[in-house]
């Protein structure tokens, strides 16, 4: 589909998307760019890359698309060194976790003749780099896009098919809802996950060795959670920092809620929070969200 | 090992121990008795006992070892219609989620002759009732065991062997201690789980939708251990209450001090948390708790 792809950055993500297009052949050449020594040594041994760079012009001047895939804190001197190179009427895109600041950023630059698209693949591990990268990070994973109304309905269907052609489904909305849902389903989670973490820890060393030993019982699944990339994460709640404070307000109000329920050993009410949880669970299976499967247990 | 194991409740546990029993033959007869009906249709059908008894008197009066794996609410009744029944020098034991409520059950009741070994088996899945059983729920799982210090070694050494007879591994310690491990190991993380659910639960109609359709961003994971029995975990949190709400109150003083770092933009406090929690997995990992393979981004 595309003569010319430009990846940007060249992690977790980044290197999926390579993996990705190079097993589907939907770009004819992919070429890579990586401001990061270490990381493009990993891309040339392991060739993950059809032409590795140096430079952002040579980077981008060819490009039909341009996928910036950076964290969100080297977003904006990334897009400020490919700016002047862009092909004219080619596309670009980036794959942050929060639309907002990445669309600031971009709008202010007011690029002439360039189709800015915002994707956010909805996938990832707790692994980061480009060794965790695979080719099947994006199967059956949504990809949010997040395009200005005035935006040419042929250029996003464009980035639709990109997006879909490495198994994704694709759904666009407005960047205020999008940051306003993953604020609920994957910020304020990770917030939880950090913290329930930092609490186990915050034990004398002795239960602290206890704790590392039993934690299959809940705490594992949590520690998984927030193993997952500091920088990127950092971004993310610095930059969806309003919405996330009003998810952990709302969060508090509810756990002291069911703190005092404890208190009063008020099994219905405790019965009935579990009760809801389990009908939620139930409607994220119907939706093809998770499997059936009981994985708690898992070896 | 055994001649007769008593099984009294026969959920997920109860029949897990029946399935995992019969096919290591480590008990010769293995019976089941259960009060509710349904159950025991389940384990008539699915042939999930050697012998299905209808009174409690026959179900532990020939019985070297009895095992009650019921909800702890009706952990009482169960031993309160058995005790007159046990047969001189056996051992009772029971699967309980917290140590000190059952213990304080059973010596209330001053038992002669009887050797009481509380267990639990720290392992299950968001799945309950007997249909949801597996001979291999226990292996490589940690049971850990509360029995007194005047109990004779030799019965505390059947009761392990027992355990390990299901591939579990086994850890003597104290109810003090094990109720402290497992309020921060496994119900605080219930806790937490159940409150970020009810968190994305109480959004507007469309949010709600959204949030169910996009849940994969990391809210998933949380309602499949909020999926759990609502009738164990009620019990658990009534029972464990004290030491729960003390581990909530740590949580929330942690929760408190990162809504600032991300309304101060501290990006050097959250990376510093971050740093922590990748170093605490990894210790994790490194006990044998969990596998180093990505598990986040699972289909």
């Amino acid at each position: 589909m595309f003569k010319q792809v430009s990846i940007i950055g060249c992690g977790l993500i980044g290197s999926s998307v390579f993996r990705a297009l190079k097993k589907n052949n939907f770009a004819k050449e992919v070429i890579t760019f990586d401001n990061n020594k270490s990381v493009s040594e990993v891309i040339k041994k392991e060739n993950l890359s059809d032409k590795i760079v140096s430079s952002p012009e040579e980077a981008v001047s060819d490009a039909d698309l341009v996928l910036i895939s950076t964290p969100l804190s080297t977003f904006e001197s990334a897009v400020n060194s490919i700016k002047k190179y862009l092909k004219p009427e080619s596309i670009l895109t980036d794959t942050s976790s929060v639309k907002k600041g990445a669309d600031a950023i971009v709008k202010k630059m007011n690029l002439k003749n360039i189709f800015w698209i915002p994707s956010h693949p909805v996938a990832g591990t707790e692994k980061s780099g480009p060794r965790a990268g695979s080719p099947d990070l994006f199967k059956d994973r949504w990809t949010i896009l997040t395009p200005d109304s005035k935006i040419k309905d042929s250029e996003v269907k464009k980035v639709s098919l990109f997006w879909e052609s490495m198994g994704s489904k694709v759904k666009i909305m407005s960047a205020v809802d999008h940051d306003k849902i993953l604020s609920l389903t994957s910020h304020l989670p990770h917030v939880v996950a950090y913290n329930i973490v930092k609490t186990a820890m915050g034990d004398d060393e002795k239960t602290k060795q206890d704790i590392i030993r039993y934690s299959a019982g809940g705490l594992r699944d949590f520690t998984r959670i927030a193993a997952s990339n500091p920088t990127m994460w950092k971004d993310i709640f610095i930059d969806n920092s309003d919405l996330i404070i009003d998810g952990i307000n709302k969060f508090s109000k509810s756990l002291d809620d069911f703190k005092k329920a404890i208190e009063e050993k008020d099994s219905k009410k405790l019965l009935e929070i579990f009760e809801k949880s389990k009908e939620f669970r139930e409607a994220i299976i119907k939706a093809g969200q998770d499997t059936d499967k009981p994985g708690f247990g898992r070896k």
